[in-house]
């Protein structure tokens, strides 16, 4: 038997942990940098707090966990009652009671409920960790893999937007990668479905939009018809659409949306809020990113209550690496009702896709390896001595890595470094424990100098 | 309903994590310097890879976790086939074939066996990620925990045990924790069965002698009859425990334990093992811990054929916080024998336990907060005043938090401040803006001093 793994799940070799060490540590401090702080929750939860929680295709894609020990003792009569999967699965909350989380949102929320005595409000935290979905797995799609996410939560200041706003843009500087960040408003195109006649049917005239760019106006005519939007609202819809179509700058835009909504106080709030985002980051950000107001974005609108954020990789083709927005009833289930609040995830396996493609990690300079040097020998006496040399080399912070076996072939030892991709390998022969010169090998360049260890040291610090 | 998590799991707060965190980069950090490498596994491995590797008992304590998806339709006509639970457990392997990881040896021999030919051997690779067990929950003893491994595999040279004892040095330097670390080897035991005349008792021996402190050797001689050994062993095994008892140095230990095992060519090696790791880490280690030879040191003898490691912390009652040691046949179970490794596990809930009971977090100043500074503000003018100081602030690396709403309530704010424990507010009034000059208050000591901006940065840097 070949061992093997879960269909959609990984192992992680040295090699991808480096990288996606180094994309973690760069959100993780990014965060940090902003205030945020970091929480836990444990991998399962009980089931009653995920259930109806992600819709009814969601729950479906929850793993539950068969009860264990005393519960299943509890189980009792059932132990010898005979029960079809059917049942089982239908009736889960009677037979079964906890599930591994299936996203960070429902358990933050969750926690903010159950510990909102000892939490100092506005409470800002970051969460980096994994989540399972018994999703089919495909390319891209995993049943384990792990989400990155930001929140604060109890303020409604649109100070958060903007430094979210500034969260993205660093994070992708640092990670070198050119983005187009797009912002909508919930509260415009609410606006937007006062203004034509339609406030009801503001997620169908969303869902259209978004598809504008891709099928063209007279496919979302006919998917807005068979909606039951009426003539009018199609077609003021279509005047404003329009308006803006060829504008540029996101300014332009939000002025001429200004002007079609003067009559809707909501949407002139979402208006106003999108602007002042804009007029706030416009002097402290980056240039690695492309800021843009984009109407048509619809992301969790049946969750967002304002600000929505979607970012994509500039110079591939690949689905969002990032998204977010404003809530304001995300506690509302575990019954803390008017805590508004803001989020951003970053999907850190896309960032990984697109940072691979790009060969943006060797731009960065990473190495594949987190050891520095190696130490290689002729013999049992110098793979001792290699012993001291470590020791001087670490205790000032190098990484170093002492070839354990003792053998008389060097090439052996060589090859291991090649593989393992060690950028620096010492030599160490008889000749260098006598004079103290040390060989010092650059794997890269394979340039070979003699050194003393503080020279190494100075070197490779 | 009042929200909760599963027994057994825990939630963990900013402050928690700010200190577990601590831990978890001073091991990693270690284990990097020695040249190991992170990997990291899934959750979730097939049912297979994990029973019948822990024993009847660790059997049971696996989670394993309900079919979904196409699994579940592929089971097909049992969908409406009764089974009892009686069934489903007993039968696990027909219906359920995935379960949560146990530990991280297990996944790590099934890694090693996977990928055995992308892997450069020797293989140093260390694993930290949470693990599951339905055990029944009480105080310390938790179904989510972490695990911190590190294990070279593919070498036999004694260097790795040395570097263990160096990286257990090393990260409990660092941590400040004085510690004990308990050495002892497979072979001097298997040497001693055989010298006594019961070589087939090693196990039994050991765990009677183990007990020795405890109970005195009168209750040691009762257990060893009881498990057959003859007078004349029990006689002989007496006579070496007594000759070592009072001696104090490892190597006077060691010389006498040489006297008793001359006629025994495994015990003599073993002896030669242990003497080579005190002799070579005499010159190399640091102070912090005290090295001890300890025959009766029993742990993982199903499992260990070498050197067996143990560290206890010093100033605390508690168990084992580290172990380890050598095995010879850790892939054999997925098919690849002969490989012999060595590895070492930290405990890092004892180890936050004893951290926390000693206050080592403080003595080491280790803040309750990842952020270094609020900046505080008294109305709207002033609040996106404080975007441009905290951009200079982050820029050069000071975590830095606005307080984000907007109220004339100071006292508001430096609460805040206070209970999230951050160190220093720097408070932005009118004044503030007109003469640049900003007031930074140490909310440790009280302390206010007016400061430009650079020499704030100065200051925090």
């Amino acid at each position: 038997m070949k061992p093997s793994i879960p269909k959609g799940t990984r192992d992680f070799s040295p090699t991808e942990m480096v990288r996606r060490n180094f994309i973690f540590k760069t959100i993780r401090e990014v965060f940090e940098k902003y205030g945020y702080q970091p929480i836990e929750t444990p991998a399962m939860e009980n089931l009653e707090t995920l259930t109806g929680k992600y819709g009814d295709e969601g729950d479906k894609l929850i793993f539950k966990i068969l009860p264990r020990g005393e519960k299943l003792t509890k189980i009792g009569g059932l132990l010898n009652t005979k029960v079809s999967f059917a049942d089982l699965f239908t009736k889960t909350t009677e037979y079964l009671d906890e599930a591994l989380r299936y996203d960070l949102t429902v358990p933050f929320a969750r926690y903010v409920v159950q510990h909102q005595n000892e939490i100092t409000f506005p409470f800002k935290r970051y969460q980096i960790q994994p989540v399972w979905r018994a999703d089919k797995p495909q390319k891209g799609r995993y049943r384990e893999f792990y989400q990155c996410d930001a929140d604060v939560i109890g303020s409604n200041s649109l100070l958060n937007e903007v430094e979210i706003v500034q969260i993205i843009d660093e994070v992708f500087r640092q990670l070198k990668l050119r983005t187009i960040v797009k912002i909508n408003n919930r509260k415009i195109l609410q606006g937007i479905a006062e203004i034509i006649g339609a406030s009801d049917k503001m997620i169908d005239i969303t869902i259209a939009l978004d598809k504008l760019d891709k099928i063209g106006w007279e496919l979302v005519e006919q998917e807005l018809k068979t909606k039951n939007l009426s003539s009018d609202s199609i077609i003021s819809l279509h005047e404003i659409a329009l308006s803006i179509k060829n504008e540029k700058f996101p300014e332009h835009k939000l002025s001429l949306l200004k002007n079609h909504l003067q009559d809707s106080g909501i949407g002139l709030k979402g208006i106003e809020e999108v602007e002042y985002i804009f007029n706030t980051v416009k002097n402290i950000r980056h240039e690695s990113s492309i800021l843009e107001f984009d109407l048509t974005l619809a992301r969790g609108l049946n969750y967002y209550t304002g600000a929505i954020f979607e970012v994509k990789a500039n110079d591939v083709q690949m689905g969002s690496i990032c998204g977010g927005g404003r809530y304001d009833d995300l506690t509302g289930i575990f019954g803390l009702s008017n805590v508004s609040g803001v989020g951003i995830s970053f999907g850190i396996d896309r960032i990984f896709d697109v940072m691979n493609e790009l060969n943006l990690f060797d731009s960065i300079g990473l190495t594949a390896s987190t050891t520095k040097v190696m130490l290689a020998h002729f013999g049992e006496e110098e793979r001792n001595y290699c012993i001291g040399i470590a020791s001087q080399l670490r205790s000032v912070g190098i990484n170093t890595e002492i070839y354990p076996d003792i053998t008389k072939k060097i090439s052996k030892q060589f090859d291991y470094a090649n593989k393992k991709q060690i950028p620096f390998v010492i030599v160490i022969g008889g000749d260098e424990i006598k004079t103290g010169e040390l060989t010092l090998k650059n794997m890269t360049s394979g340039e070979q100098t003699k050194m003393k260890v503080d020279e190494i040291i100075l070197k490779l610090k």
